[in-house]
């Protein structure tokens, strides 16, 4: 390869759903797309999320982060990046700057901005990049278009979007600033969503749910509650005109639709007032025909929903007059917790309505269809399906290889550099390194500590202390069986006999350990599991 | 109401799915039907199962069980039932008496059975029981028609059923039967499942997914693999037949597709001889045509099909020339784990080939045309949804309602006992009893343990000793980030200072708990979480 223009390095995002970061490299420069977060898997207890490891970034070339939309698995590793970087100039748009510089007040991490609009030119060192407006379930989305100053190359980025062409609030995706734009270079590239490629057909427009949406809010019943992604302002705007418009008060319960609902009005994403919403302080004793909304449709455990569901909400307490609407649909992880809530609602007698009852959903990511509208107003040389776990982009890219022969298909994962040289495209793969851990006051903890508390939740724990000079043993257990602790005094005995024949006069690391690996075998007979022991001696 | 027949009472299963478990009473004789397990909600650290509690029997009426098929929802339970009525009578089949006896073999639990036919009928105190043919996902499935001497009440109670009309292994449903033994009684009632509800046409036969399943087979790949539910031994034996004669050669890799072929070579279900397929330990260096089954169709940990798609493997590992193929669906709740499998898979270059692809599965469940066709062949004068979580029940109820006017359908819950009457139901509610969990070596672990795991797992754990006489504190952390361990020294500092100032003369129990206040709040101000800390004082 004689001329390398630039690279595209996926750091999150291809392999995994989240913590999407992408690196735009050229010899002088470094420019960053996104930094998200990544919801944990199960087993990693309790973790609040992932963040993409930042040790493929070089401080000395990297000047920017552009980001394309305000989803937290675009922005959610925002502060802990600006911690590390704190020069870069964030790139974005009005209402996402509204939503990081919320987050990033919380973290107490300040940081310079620029604002770019959807059809402008962002000139760096050695390209180009040209935001291009997209659809999606978010306001202000982007794709971005990344060229050379020659024209040689040129590069569709977009990882989250769809083709909408009826919505109420803003343009379809600019295919002629994508066609016009790209039409220019020798050689072209698409990087493409493969969130929702099992879809064979065309997602659904926003707009072809308003009048299911309205048929709910004229039900006779008083109350209507409702729950949906809080970051589509768009449709809630519009569930709260109609709301309005059926003569319901408006009642906001939970924080992210409040935060949310707060940059949009700041932003002019919504057509109400904030003083025509009740908050949750002033709702107590609201009767008559009201339309309420609800935060946390994935039924998170401290949401609003949640805790409404459960009878836990000192607000509003479910009944059999009550109509819960789902205006939103299951995040594949999510399905017993969000059982759980149907049946507790049911068992209170209350109406469920779901995207399966009703047209009241649509997703914000591309199926086969919306692929084919964009591939049919222009075709690139080269494809990358990315923003999917890798069974999805595999998919995405058996379909492209079949119903494109003349489009080159590369199949790439985190850390594979998409080197775009003169003619030709080559993979480079770098040793990739695994998300980071963040739990509580925002603070990594190692996947070590994390098996740690794997261990303890599975096996429980034994705390044993040793009083050399009186002989004196403590024992205490933490999440064993009740019969566990019974059997305390025989495992004492036990351990002293050993300690009085082979340990007393044994050095410290010996003792605590074959006093660690008696214990835990004596437990393991009875319940069939070691559990995890700890032993101070004096 | 002046005569009371008999009472069917709902134990487990009527809420949520799994553990099953009815009551069947009459004045002077109560019969269970069904033991059944439950798997836990994700938040109970690795608790294996849960069974119903069986405070609601009375062991002097208690004379039998029926089981109606060897689904692990269903007879899961039956070692702990056994343990606690060792003189009750298992009333089963051949192939589910085989189930059972490997499993109680492992339990060391010995018991008295008697085998039934699907057309006999079982003579009791006040009610005659008569098992039905019903078509289900498992072999020798049955439903229960109980009828008392006077036939003045007739119940069809059916947990677990499809209309499955062309399946190559059993005969459809008995509908002759059901119809010819109600229409004689005065009153009559159906508790049928709800697991499919949401289905509004028929359910696939297993007839219906030949064809699709030996285009598989014939495929030019010399390895397929075949992941499928165990216990669905019909399917297995055809694809096993048809695997055959493509001229492959079979495996079978895992233990519960083992234990489920043994009990079908035992009773007759396999036209295949065991020594027909090669065991792992035989299967190492194969080459060839083969056909592999892998037990985990739900992704489970330990699983043969979750090993093999890690590269864990010893005798098989993933290639680009392997497909593997999904003859199952996902259990809501296994949708991560599955898809990490599918990830995994993808990444090794393996052709996945799941139940969206091709037909080759089926509930083994009613869809709404299922109930249909059983309420055509006969319609009951009450009707109680069973099998199934409350929102599900709810929207069975519903169904009914709709459909059928003349019925009068009742949503009960466990522990809500529906008496039959003279001429009349009536709900009488208990107070009910949470499912035990189940863990190790068959041991009861209580909720409040649990929820020590759950704190340990979530906040990780700091152990401190405190010597009296000389002073001297040890501190040891346990699943805290490693920045917290960075502060045990200041930690130390604190509490010696505040046990010199405020707690060296205070009595034991105060001591503790101001040492063990002082630690939570100490870790809260870092990491914004308060571990568990248990105080060792000498």
């Amino acid at each position: 390869m004689k001329n390398k223009y630039f690279s595209v390095l996926p750091i999150g995002g291809v392999e995994e759903i989240g913590s999407n970061m992408t690196l735009i490299k050229t010899d002088s420069e470094q420019i960053v797309v996104d930094c998200g977060m990544l919801f944990p898997y199960e087993e990693c207890f309790d973790i609040n999320y992932l963040i993409p490891d930042f040790a493929a970034l070089d401080a000395s070339k990297l000047t920017t982060i552009i980001i394309t939309h305000g989803h937290e698995d675009h922005i959610g590793g925002l502060a802990h990046f600006l911690k590390e970087f704190p020069e870069v100039t964030v790139y974005t748009t009005k209402f996402t700057l509204s939503l990081i510089q919320r987050k990033l007040e919380e973290h107490k991490v300040s940081f310079q901005y620029k604002i770019y609009e959807p059809d402008s030119e962002l000139s760096f060192k050695s390209v180009n990049v040209y935001p291009v407006h997209v659809n999606h379930s978010i306001p202000e989305t982007s794709g971005l278009i990344i060229r050379t100053k020659d024209k040689s190359w040129g590069a569709l980025y977009i990882s989250d979007f769809k083709v909408d062409l009826n919505s109420k609030h803003e343009a379809p995706i600019d295919f002629r600033r994508i066609k016009q734009l790209l039409s220019e270079c020798k050689k072209t590239a698409y990087f493409l969503d493969s969130t929702n490629i099992l879809n064979d057909g065309k997602t659904t427009s926003e707009g072809e749910l308003l009048s299911d949406l309205r048929s709910l809010m004229d039900r006779e019943e008083d109350r209507v509650f409702i729950t949906l992604f809080a970051s589509n302002v768009h449709r809630m705007n519009e569930i709260a005109k109609m709301g309005k418009a059926s003569g319901r008060k408006l009642v906001i319960m939970g924080r992210s639709l409040k935060t949310y609902m707060e940059a949009a009005f700041e932003t002019g994403h919504s057509d109400l007032a904030p003083d025509e919403f009740y908050m949750p302080d002033q709702a107590k004793g609201l009767t008559g025909k009201m339309l309420v909304f609800l935060s946390g449709c994935q039924g998170d455990f401290l949401s609003a929903l949640r805790r409404f569901s459960f009878g836990e909400d000192s607000t509003f307490k479910p009944g059999p007059k009550d109509v819960v609407v789902f205006s939103s649909k299951v995040i594949p992880g999510n399905e017993k917790k969000i059982y759980r809530i149907y049946n507790k609602l049911t068992e209170f007698g209350a109406t469920i309505i779901t995207a399966s009852d009703h047209l009241i959903h649509a997703s914000g990511h591309p199926g086969k269809e919306d692929l084919h509208l964009l591939m049919k107003n222009f075709t690139p040389d080269f494809y990358f399906p990315i923003h999917g776990e890798s069974y999805f982009l595999k998919k995405h890219y058996d379909f492209i290889k079949e119903s494109y022969p003349t489009v080159r298909p590369y199949l790439i994962y985190n850390y594979q550099e998409v080197i775009l040289g003169d003619d030709a495209v080559k993979i480079e793969e770098h040793e990739s390194k695994e998300p980071r851990l963040i739990h509580g006051k925002a603070i990594e903890i190692e996947k070590t500590q994390v098996s740690q508390r794997r261990k303890m939740a599975t096996q429980g724990a034994v705390f044993i202390s040793y009083h050399k000079s009186i002989g004196h043993i403590e024992i205490t257990t933490l999440g064993l069986p009740l019969m566990a602790q019974d059997l305390i005094d025989n495992l004492k005995k036990k351990l002293l006999e050993q300690i009085r024949k082979d340990l007393v006069s044994r050095e410290e690391t010996y003792f605590k350990d074959q006093v660690k690996i008696s214990t835990r075998q004596f437990y393991n007979n009875f319940l069939g599991y070691k559990p995890m022991t700890e032993v101070h001696l004096y």
